[in-house]
């Protein structure tokens, strides 16, 4: 049976990458890996791991649909593999949260390719670890989300982490003030050109896709 | 300045620790363990890359309140730590989330000692790979609470996890059903006991403090 392992490479350090997740990179014959006009940021963190190793790039534009995409990724997958053959695919963060290998995989089952998912470290987890607060302490929640915050959430939420925040930042920031939450902008977490901003009208000017705002209840 | 690196081993598989941590741990000095009774779980997982190092155990009684023990323990850090010294503390899963090592942080910084804090797996994404199900696809949310789930969360949520659950299994799962969830109780993820189990039979005879239940909406 052929085999694919869905890798998390972590959200821009390459040393967030698990030893299960390097060892078997390493051991890989081929490496597949997700891009946006011939630009894999999956690939990039992992290029030291991976100069050596056979690459195929699979398409996936960013911000069209892309969900008859997944079906032709595993024919894609399928057919590079040699029979009984094995496999990475790379993917930014965790495997998952908000990945593409989340789709393609359940592609691979249905066309009989074996899959394992290894973890890795989230982007959220990263930048709380980063800015050294923290995502939960006992008896606390937290919530995860890549688009609206409800008030609902919040009443019931210690710590909020909204991902891809391009185009709703006002509101969310509002909204995280109005109901008592200090809140951190971090963009490219991990990586060489990372930043971190406090204040509401910086992060308002900023616009990344890879950014995220986590909002942490005062008072504790 | 000293200093300390807080570093997440992950929930369980040694192969969970990231490169950044195995490096920092395998070039400490000196190793802080949080154990009970003596016994240490960040510590048994990181085993064969302390097994050389100097090591302090800090006990932590569980289920005790230890908040004064967070000062205590920060206490016997610096205590250990020679001039500009620097040592490594290591946590279950995340440093950041429910871990011992987000109180003891906030002391080292009280008296002086610089923190670094380096991430670990968490033990639901652990879970939600070792299973293959989605923490989040795009648009979906997810919610993780150590305690009791509400129904204003479940209406907001695509994906809940609930740690800890040894008292009130019985009220989450019914919970869970009454709103279209399905559910999955992983005890000990990546350990060699590991257990998975689907019925609600079996999942309310089991009592593990090391285990999680993951919810899941139906129809996606």
């Amino acid at each position: 049976m052929k085999k694919i392992y869905g890798i998390g490479v972590g959200p821009g350090d390459s040393e967030y990458i698990t030893l299960k997740g390097y060892r078997i990179i390493k051991n890989a014959d081929i490496v597949f890996l997700p891009s946006n006009k011939g630009k894999s940021i999956a690939g990039e963190i992992a290029k030291d791991f991976i100069k050596d190793k056979k690459t195929v790039y699979i398409e996936f534009p960013m911000g069209k649909d892309n969900s008859k995409r997944y079906r032709e990724a595993a024919n894609i997958i399928d057919k590079h593999l040699e029979d009984k053959g094995e496999g990475v695919f790379l993917t930014l963060g965790d495997p998952m949260v908000y990945s593409t290998f989340s789709y393609i995989m359940k592609e691979l089952e249905k066309i009989g390719i074996n899959v394992e998912s290894i973890p890795g470290i989230s982007s959220f987890n990263a930048a709380a670890n980063r800015i050294r607060i923290p995502l939960t302490l006992k008896g606390q929640k937290f919530y995860l989300t890549d688009g609206d915050i409800d008030e609902d959430i919040l009443k019931h939420s210690d710590t909020v982490c909204i991902l891809k925040t391009s185009k709703n930042k006002e509101k969310i920031l509002d909204m995280l003030e109005r109901y008592g939450f200090a809140y951190t902008y971090i963009k490219r977490c991990g990586f060489l050109n990372e930043r971190i901003m406090n204040k509401a009208d910086d992060i308002l000017k900023d616009d990344d896709y890879m950014s995220l705002i986590l909002g942490r209840r005062k008072n504790d």
